[in-house]
């Protein structure tokens, strides 16, 4: 017998039909034996429907408020999926995420978990109850009601996962797991059975869109096992994300390919090659709250350097404009260009460390194909390259082939 | 300086531009220098869409889970109004039932509330905020969401205005008013300046649904100054309900006619004249929960009597049902009859307590349009009868008129 918390994202909980479904699920394993806690979402839509409303009163809602009203799209599908539970014969109750309660700093809309009382849930599980919470929120010491931004169900479902000390933390997609990379991209791309923690944190943030990043760090953090499932399967075994390097020698060396055309790049030529240069560059940028990913400077040739970033592409405008009023003319720098047709494509595998030679094998497979690389940023278990957007799909599909990463 | 409690119902907030209406309106109140607590309903729909989308799932919905999903209606609208009063400039602050807290009892769906905590508000009406109330649900002590059963934002608003010791609780309903009967069948009905707490009840509960009948008895109970007031017109005064009797000797005797056609007549034929036999025949009724209103048993003639009553007319067939299988060979009735074809008309006034002549010239006036009376039933400050349905227009016409409640 295991304790296990599922959660279940917008998609699995979209319609009356489909938390049925769910719940037939949620009975399986609740005869085997299990003890279940179900995390939900709203239902699909709902949240921008409650969004939408609230932007029609007040253009910039007020974050309290918005968190009074949005929170309610969980509520709804918690009651409804403790009665589909019910009408299958199973015990079940809901809790809000104020009832349970969840406890979170107080910046509303992107809340952070502070921690969990465990208690009722603990004393419904040993008296049989599946127990539903809602996914998303939580409340303030004050008693405020607040959510955790975006995505923030697979963080209720991991930290509660923690708090109870379950055997396995479930998150539902509407994928079967983790592939080594976009199976739009390359037919041939296969589920992986295992991937570890450090992977899957590049994984999902150079584009693999299948976790929220932050309940991977909590999973992480608290070193609970995670496993991402499909809700449309119906014995999928997904993929289990491990916080240990594999000992096993057959490990693959390459877990995945990563993409995204998500970013800008903004190059700054011509600038003065002394200290503190950077900082006058970006400082400014990161006052506007513009987030920065890769950021190369190369060594200097002539006394001036020429330092690139990268921004989203919908920021890209905001940087460029912050470059030439505020920074262009203090620093000196001859010239200030974007480009926003680029793409990110990465190498991702916790195997490169104790392997050489996955860089130029990377790439000579893009140069056979005669593209080029525009940046080059690396890190332990990944190493990435910007090129013209155009050729993305290509580069993806010829490094797929290349690492060998096709179905056996 | 005033501390105002205002109740807005499902239509008051059935859209954004109706809150931003809404906002204004208390705008103006707090512009006077007024403390405002706004309570506030469901937008109109909200609650119906969400009992539909719970039956889709469980046709007779759990009651602790219903109350979970349906208390999120006015949740969405406490948000959105507290908002558009920010829009505005007023300070403003929602409270879920739970947060206030209104403590009920545990009775899912028709809840009762047992106290209410009333220090947040108090402190934040000091701080100068206008404070926006879900109507209609509470927590109980165990922190379950209740809710108070369909119009029960109107009791939130008049509990809340008990607990404050607010000067007025205003009903905001689309009616500017409680009227001398349904304008709509009498064009020249008068809206009433005040009426007693007692005339209210009558009107109220024989069919002039203006106010929810719970929410006045509480209004009675506590003294709690209530005014119904339309949510349309920007300057109204409404109806003030009063608690005591107007010493004023140009008070006028009848208040109002009030009168439905939800009801149905069932009699029990040559029931054996003998003691407990009206028990033996409601008993079962009451115990298959069908709410029994009018009850007539005339005078004994050859030692059987007929016993009369009125239930709903969608629960007649219940009715006849059971007298027919549990009751009428065991009491030895000579036979039951249903007519759910019939009116009840009532005259309705705290001033025919000292005026003679009032059932006199009801039943003359009936009978001059040649319209046969089959119940009569008195109270205090109330004469009704039941009448072919067909006539029931008529009779409220004409009735007005003898009493002279025309608009002046």
């Amino acid at each position: 017998m295991a304790l296990i918390v599922q959660k279940y994202g917008g998609t699995s909980v979209g319609s009356p039909e489909r938390i049925k479904n769910l719940a037939r699920r949620v009975a399986r394993f609740k005869a085997l034996g299990h003890q279940i806690v179900v995390v939900v979402s709203a239902m699909s839509g709902e949240t921008n429907r409650l969004i939408g409303l609230a932007r029609e009163i007040m253009p910039e809602p007020d974050p309290r408020e918005l968190d009074v009203m949005v929170s309610t799209g969980e509520q709804v599908t918690i009651g409804l999926t403790a009665m589909a539970l019910m009408d299958l014969g199973i015990k079940a109750k809901s809790y809000t995420g104020s009832q349970v309660k969840i406890v979170t700093d107080n910046a509303h809309t992107k809340a952070r978990i502070l921690r969990i009382d465990d208690k009722s849930i603990q004393k419904d599980l040993k008296a049989g109850y599946v127990v539903v919470v809602a996914g998303f929120q939580g409340v303030d010491e004050k008693g405020n009601i607040t959510t955790l931004g975006r995505g923030g169900s697979d963080t209720t479902g991991v930290a509660l996962a923690a708090a109870l000390k379950a055997d396995e933390c479930q998150i539902y997609t509407d994928v079967d797991g983790v592939y080594t990379t976009d199976p739009r991209v390359v037919p041939e791309a296969r589920r992986l059975k295992s991937i570890t923690f450090e992977e899957m944190l590049e994984l999902a943030s150079q584009g693999s869109k299948v976790l929220q990043i932050r309940s991977v760090e909590f999973a992480g953090k608290y070193k609970v096992k995670l496993r991402v499932l499909s809700s449309f399967e119906e014995d999928g075994e997904g993929t289990l994300i491990t916080f240990e390097e594999n000992e096993d020698m057959e490990q693959p060396i390459i877990s995945g390919i990563a993409f995204n055309r998500d970013e800008a790049k903004i190059t700054v030529l011509g600038v003065p090659d002394r200290p503190g240069i950077a900082y006058q560059i970006l400082g400014p940028i990161a006052d506007a709250n513009v987030d920065v990913d890769m950021i190369i400077q190369n060594v200097s040739a002539d006394g001036t350097t020429d330092f690139t970033f990268t921004v989203h592409k919908n920021e890209m405008g905001k940087a460029l404009a912050i470059l030439k009023d505020k920074v262009q003319a203090h620093i000196g720098a001859r010239e200030i260009s974007g480009d926003d047709k680029i793409a990110k494509v990465s190498v991702v595998g916790v195997g490169m460390r104790s392997h050489v030679g996955i860089a130029s094998q990377m790439f000579r497979t893009l140069a056979e194909e005669g593209i080029n690389i525009q940046m080059i940023s690396t890190s332990e278990i990944k190493i990435a390259v910007v090129i013209d957007e155009k050729y993305m799909e290509l580069a993806v599909r010829v490094l797929h082939k290349a690492f060998e990463l096709e179905e056996a």
